[in-house]
């Protein structure tokens, strides 16, 4: 058995290599990773590898041969496909795994995040919609050990931080938000896009298109005169009529 | 042949079992329920069951495996998946079946539905558009019926509830719905969604449908300035162009 | 071989009763023909027949079983599924064969007529806009006998006339707006949609995606506050920026 | 082994003929090429021949067959199918092969194109957005020799040439471009949609989506009074707020 086979060829659709190529297809139609944009790394738990997508690729005819994998541990290549060079996220995917124990990171060029950078100051800040429950608080249970989702009544604050030349110099900026927002899973890059991580690569698409949902719906309320943090019955005091026309 | 087998496997695409999960993909393709949100249940009226997806899944990923199936006349559950909870949403599915003689229900995170619940107070209203004509006018012919559909010159008029903390509580509001619209097909939860019920889940299916493209007709009626139940051959007075207009 | 073999079972895709189905399930996801709404119909010209989609069914899931078949020498029924009712667009459709010589005809509930049809009063036009050359100018080459394509210079305009509680109501309007519009190949119906017809189901394809994509830039251009018709090197004195905020 | 058989016929999806189909189909659903509207060619750099989509036809149902195949050396077309006409662009995509040694173009009917051309003037300008980073500069490392892509700190600029009555007649106003904007891979044409050219057709297309996105978001930042091209930091001056703002 050659070492491709061991580590990227799996009949199974939720192998990290197979997963990184599904969902980098899907996630391309969904607009959040045109033009080579955007990437998607996933644990291992079982082997303790890390398995990343390649930088430049066109992420909807990604293939398992694509991917780079790295060992947990050592955080050297296992393999290394010869045509391309690692993602230049790598650094931030790995300050995720470290720092917040993440099972996966996606990260995406979605539309919705610029335009909430461009509205928005430091923070995207959004309160009292459903979806938002799809979100962890970052607090725990204290008897069932499980996390605890945010509730409808919450309001769900993802730092922004600034866009550098390079994609690995944001990893100071990245650091710093894990110490002033520790519950957040999720930050996004002005004018470029954003980062979420979760404990397995299912929470964290989960919490990707929720976080997406939201920001969407926020730029509608923003442009329809609505603050998307107001209080609950305060919409209508601020809601402008003929607004788009 | 196993209880399995019996409830949830069948080559038959109309199927509850299986048309439940078509849908959930279709509707994911919709933005009606990514992030897990939003759900659907289907009664078999041949066995008196009723079949429910789980909460917390995804659905454009869900399988028969992962669906509950409830006795109608027990209330008892016939299957529950362990890795899943019953959908919060079970005991407002059950008020639809029990109250409105459903046939099936389905419930999404709609946008339309969200952003129009911000725009209106507790009605939402459309009035003259050919769409309206696949709702149901909740009258019935005397001579066929047949239940009689709402014509070009109605306004659909679907109330529009506060949101809760937990699904369950929208119980009380939803009862007291069916009180003051006894003909409505639909209501629609402040900043939270829309729930959808009919006799059959093809006729939900369309009344759905119906209702979403009537929602986002709304809110494009409302940007430009026209009142979306205003008379036909008034909308020139409202329209606004551009914003020096 | 049964009546049904010879009317709607063939394995070309080119097939009428093949093709009314797979643009019907292409159309839904336009957005065109959910919620039941819209419809088309094609004339086989080799045996005369009109096939024509039914009244109520679900578009995507339309199959060859579904179809009505009629003479289009007798009118009368060749095929009538016992499970719906004949389209109530038939007498439309009927006279687009009768009086326009046409080969199909395709009708949408499409938000962009809907919309257009809100936007402007008896008559949509759009001028200056390259996908205005996919359209008949009504002319033809002396020479060659060629229809002739509108040029880059041209107003494409279409009728609006109003929409009636049943849609065989129509019937008069349409046929004023052949006598007035002797050379347009579709009608808008306000508050409603829009019928297209042309010499194949391929051309009129074609018409309707080409009229479609032009009332979705006009809404744009409306939008930002430049007519639709203006003067090329016009658009800027119309120009509003910041419209949409 | 037939002429066909040497030029159109191949199990691999890469080659010229195959992914002109395919990539069609892609950019129809996109919106880019309906109504038998834009084209792609691609050079076969191994046998020096060129592969062109014809005029007129439908682009999500093209397959190799409908292709015109010419020799790049002597500009004689090697098939031609007898169905259609060759693209009126035919003379630009030369254009591109010869003066700017393009591998690939693409042209699309792109709404964001169209629309980008109403808005700017005689040039397309955006800055600071990290998909920026997926375009060439122009620049060329003098080290490896491999092309520079621009930093997210520039500003992409396209320019935007008048739309004529036939293609063709685009020649001249494309040459000049090529004068002056010696750097650029594409030209937006006036009310008509945009040109994409590059060395391969991988990096065409992903030029092209890159770009479109671009275009896309310029339009978002205009509408909320922000200029794509402002300074970081800048947007908030800009941004207006519904329409009381």
């Amino acid at each position: 058995m050659s070492l491709d086979d061991v580590l990227i060829r799996s009949d199974d659709p939720h192998h990290p290599a197979n997963l990184i190529c599904t969902l980098c297809k899907q996630f391309f139609h969904n607009n959040w990773c045109t033009g080579t944009g955007g990437g998607i790394s996933i644990k291992d738990s079982e082997t303790n590898r890390y398995y990343l997508a390649p930088s430049g690729v066109q992420k909807e005819q990604m293939t398992p041969d694509d991917l780079f994998v790295m060992d947990a541990q050592t955080l050297e290549y296992l393999r290394a496909p010869e045509l391309y060079r690692p993602s230049a996220c790598t650094p931030l995917f790995l300050a995720c795994y470290q720092k917040k124990d993440a099972g996966a990171i996606i990260h995406t060029h979605s539309q919705n995040a610029v335009m909430c950078s461009l509205i928005f100051g430091d923070e995207f800040r959004i309160a009292n919609i459903e979806q938002i429950k799809a979100l962890p608080s970052g607090e725990v249970d204290p008897v069932t050990g499980k996390p605890i989702a945010l509730s409808f009544f919450d309001t769900l604050k993802i730092p922004i931080i600034e866009n550098m030349a390079h994609e690995d110099e944001l990893i100071d900026d990245l650091h710093k938000t894990f110490a002033e927002y520790p519950d957040t899973c999720a930050v996004i890059v002005r004018r470029h896009g954003i980062f979420v991580w979760g404990p397995t690569i299912d929470k964290v698409k989960i919490f990707n298109e929720a976080i997406d949902y939201l920001m969407e719906l926020a730029i509608k309320m923003y442009k329809m005169g609505i603050p998307p943090d107001c209080g609950i019955g305060e919409e209508k005091k601020h809601l402008v009529r003929g607004t788009d026309a």
